[in-house]
């Protein structure tokens, strides 16, 4: 099976770190590129590293240029991704990695991103509790927030075990390619390097309730989550440090065993050995989450710690994960677990 | 009045961030500058952006070296700091920038560094209620650790009103400067640069116990702390994200009017405009915090970041600060507060 | 005698840095702060480093706002300074630290910029031969560009000296903050960091003139200079790395006598002792240069480093410097020689 | 055909990138990984980025954990690998990404490296003229310098063609991996990040003897090169900067003609398309080299610019590339073109 596959917003990040995965997917041949303000520029003038592309001229996005694709991925600024899936045939599977089709409480999304809720799709995190189930022969998915796979990642296990209460304290550093390509002053280099910072602090930011939606869910509870994102100085990666209190009884060995449980057949989350914590460099460029947990008993919480690559499984490797599962391939098809380090 | 002052431990990162504040101190005159391993070189081998002592010889870090000074700074290895100190006069006013009579505790002090305890001098933290009296005339002081610094003059506002529940969760990044100078391999370049990294997970970092008995103090019950640091791809600053369950009745109001009234006097530390949230890169190379506060009404936490830079409010200025309380000079004599940005 | 000094453009980066370096000067009273379009900001929105003038407003760059001002920096985009400059008074000292008064020769300027010849100012870089003498009771100073100042200080005493050939090549590498605070896709953090690119390569940046320009007025012949600059990850310094051929018979001890002879008295040039090569990082947010030299038999080159901060004195300071000279004050008053590391 | 091939030297950057390259071969099954201090560890715990081979445990680096492999790797500290090569059979192929077999001159040897000259092998840089066939049947490789390799890929062109005087000077940035993993004070983190600095100026760095080499082989008569490397805050690329003298008549049309035919049929190097110039980023973690040329008439110089990632085509993608040549496999066989950007 070769799948026609386009990518739409293919001068992003998310755009670009997409078209990078696809290029190693044995089964995927890579048809039209779009872009909105830089259709009509070499492919290679804006994502120079992806070679093989390199002289592909990005399209307009629109309905023509995206027909006759098996897979359409989009990589749009939200709000846009509901019209261009609407000129789309039922029979393509379209994969949004924008926010439009996460929620599925269509006040949290109004109170969140002040449009109206365009609906909810199958959910694209494979590992989730039921999520899996959901995406064979899906048609339409909704790619997660790269801070939600992470959190949830985290936390999930904790939740399905009932191991902690119902609140959780999710602090995050992440690389500012985060925050997209659009130039604006504080992702200027200077002001990043050499600097970290807080935002959308008090649970103002817009992936907050989503993670809240994941881990209610599993936990089959209300849960919040009090999360502080934070900009580092770096380009690429996740680390979500998640706690909560630990319920009465829980053990150490307790809290280890139900994360091996959860996580010992999923081949791109891993739990690391006692003692070793994750590091973001060591998922680079990987569809891979480091995992590792500890009981804090004088503080009677527990911790959890999960690294990712926001563009790789926290949005364009978690893309074509789903894809393979929503068109029966093998999960693991294309996708690398190797990250580059130093 | 001109103080004649040595430093001990002089070629590496907080003896040197000590001489950088000292040279800009206009009742300074630098004396001994002493080391360990790196004596009989020159400081402009070791530490070249010290220009004016660039010729300077590190002595051996001895009683003889350290003799007839005023003042002498000591930034040496844990566990090093008492002998040292002994064989310095009861007149000398002695300032240890190591860990050695910051706790309390005894029982903390063994659990966490695992040597007998030394002792408590008074805590050269001025902001903290009752510290300013104590150190005033003081001969021997003990200055904080670096997030200790941070932590405390984020929550001690939070306790002193009794806002908050007394378990509070802290996550903070940490420049590499706080791991010292000593070559080890998690500290090269190749693994900090591009990766973010928790250590000392689940309670076992050794600044724990000292936080949770600032707050504690404070609170005027016990606090714990859940505290989970990481290292983040930058030189200097750390920036701390404290939270912890807001006391009922605590509005966003009331919140931001405690932190005020705490801290309208503060001569280095600042409560920012509503809205704006600190930056480790605004303080570089000051002796000031930022601090802000927010209340997440959903998830019932009070959330406040602090920035400090690790070498100098948290280390280094922290201390000439606490020089000057100590003998009698105005708090801000000769101390940085504007930042080196970008 | 109290200066008041205003600084228009004072919410980019040089302006910051010029606001910065003042506050550190005992006869400066700073007045107005102007801006382009962030003009009615609070200065402490925008450079938050600036404690102390966080409340300050920014007024419109007029010739109202500048007027009644001993000194006025200007920290403009290029182009806008000659305007501005006429409406001040004679009286007034203006220091430029734009472009559009350094080159002496209209067709270069032309060439490179491409807008008419706006003159020449007095050029400040007081250590080049006969630039002091020309400053001292000056009204106009232009500053020079960053990659001049490093340049100029690596190569004036061996052109002084007769040393070289007159045909330099010049790689240099600079900070982010060399290129502005206008947001521009290239700018960005997750471009920045983890790479390093060329710009303006085959002699087409605007600074190569400038280069050329000094050192063909101290050499007393025609220079040329083969200049290509680079972009790398950090916020700040410029390190320039500079060679010429050797003239017949120059030796290594020739070469350094030449050196510490042209460098020993200049208080911010400093000769690095033998086998210690400059790092940008130990002059950070200082007026030194620091330099060092080579002479490589093999290739028959002499190879020259310096070091200095594009923003303290490759602006900034070295415009503070050149006020100094100006107004007969002492050279290095208020101006900072130790950088700020690790 | 499935090669069983070994790694010596696995903990360090090099062996780890020749593990994360191969894990990417579809004809090579990883076999013995093997260390000197390390050995005994997990490599999980030593390059968790290379995740399939978490579990396996490094052997002491001797002959016999490397017997019975296809192809060996040596990634070992410079004079190790003719010991180690000697106890491989002359049918196993060993490629050696260290030093001893790189020069030809048993001088040049000995007053760079001070000690015997090993010999010379064949030399895996297939790009330079008669080198591919050199290789082709080869049973010993030495894997040429990162960066001779930039350089030589940079300027062979400009040679062969007779458009350059035979003195060439370079100046390149490599990020810190290239320095290894043993640490050192100068390597640390904190000393790297915002810090620019040269070393082994004036000639006396190791690559230069081998960048002469090439040079020469190429142009047929002796090339200088006056070589500066620098190190700049990141932890992969290469970027060289060369330029020499343009020959007389020598014109930009002609000089990208040159580069063009030279270039176009190589699958790893690639000249850009005019007006764009090379950046690291673009090149990150692919075994790809990207060139831009230029004529600066004003300064009668050609600059061209090379940029590689110096573990990926630097090191390891090299070595690999270097195999596949001698064994007859498709040269582009499982080698990354694509970086990882941003």
């Amino acid at each position: 099976m070769t799948l026609r596959v386009a990518v739409a917003g293919a001068s992003g990040y998310a755009g670009g770190e997409v078209l990078r995965v696809l290029l190693g997917h044995p089964e995927v041949e890579i048809g039209a590129v779009t872009a909105g303000a830089n259709a009509g520029q070499r492919l290679g003038a804006l994502q120079p590293h992806l070679l093989p592309l390199a002289d592909r001229v990005l399209q307009d996005t629109d309905a023509e240029a995206l027909a006759g694709h098996d897979v359409v991925f989009l990589a749009l600024p939200h709000g846009q991704s509901a019209a261009v899936a609407a000129g789309l045939g039922e029979e393509t599977l379209v994969i949004d990695c924008g926010a439009d089709f996460r929620l599925r409480d269509a006040a949290d999304w109004e109170r969140f991103y002040g449009t109206p809720h365009a609906g909810r799709w199958p959910y694209g995190l494979p590992e989730l509790p039921g999520a899996r189930a959901e995406l064979v022969g899906a048609k339409r998915i909704a790619v997660p927030g790269c801070f939600p796979t992470a959190v949830s990642l985290a936390l999930f296990p904790a939740y399905a075990a009932a191991l902690v209460e119902p609140e959780a304290v999710v602090v995050a550093a992440t690389g500012t390619s985060g925050a997209g390509k659009t130039p604006k002053p504080h992702l200027l280099g200077s002001e990043v390097m050499g600097s970290v910072s807080p935002y959308g602090v008090g649970g103002t930011h817009r992936h907050t309730p989503e993670m809240a939606q994941n881990l209610t869910e599993v936990a089959g509870e209300p849960v919040t989550v009090s999360f502080t994102p934070h900009l580092v100085p770096m380009s690429r990666g996740i680390l979500a440090t998640c706690s909560a209190k630990a319920r009465p009884g829980v053990t150490a060995a307790g809290l280890r065993e139900a994360y091996t449980k959860a996580l010992r057949d999923e081949p791109f989350v891993h739990l690391l050995p006692e003692g070793q914590w994750p590091a973001t460099a060591a998922v680079q460029g990987a569809n891979t989450a480091l995992i590792q947990v500890a009981l804090d008993p004088a503080a009677g919480r527990v911790v959890v710690v999960a690294a990712i690559d926001n563009l790789t499984k926290g949005t364009a490797g978690g893309a074509v994960q789903s894809m393979n599962v929503a068109l029966g391939l093998p999960e693991t098809l294309g996708l690398p677990v190797t990250g580059l380090a130093p």
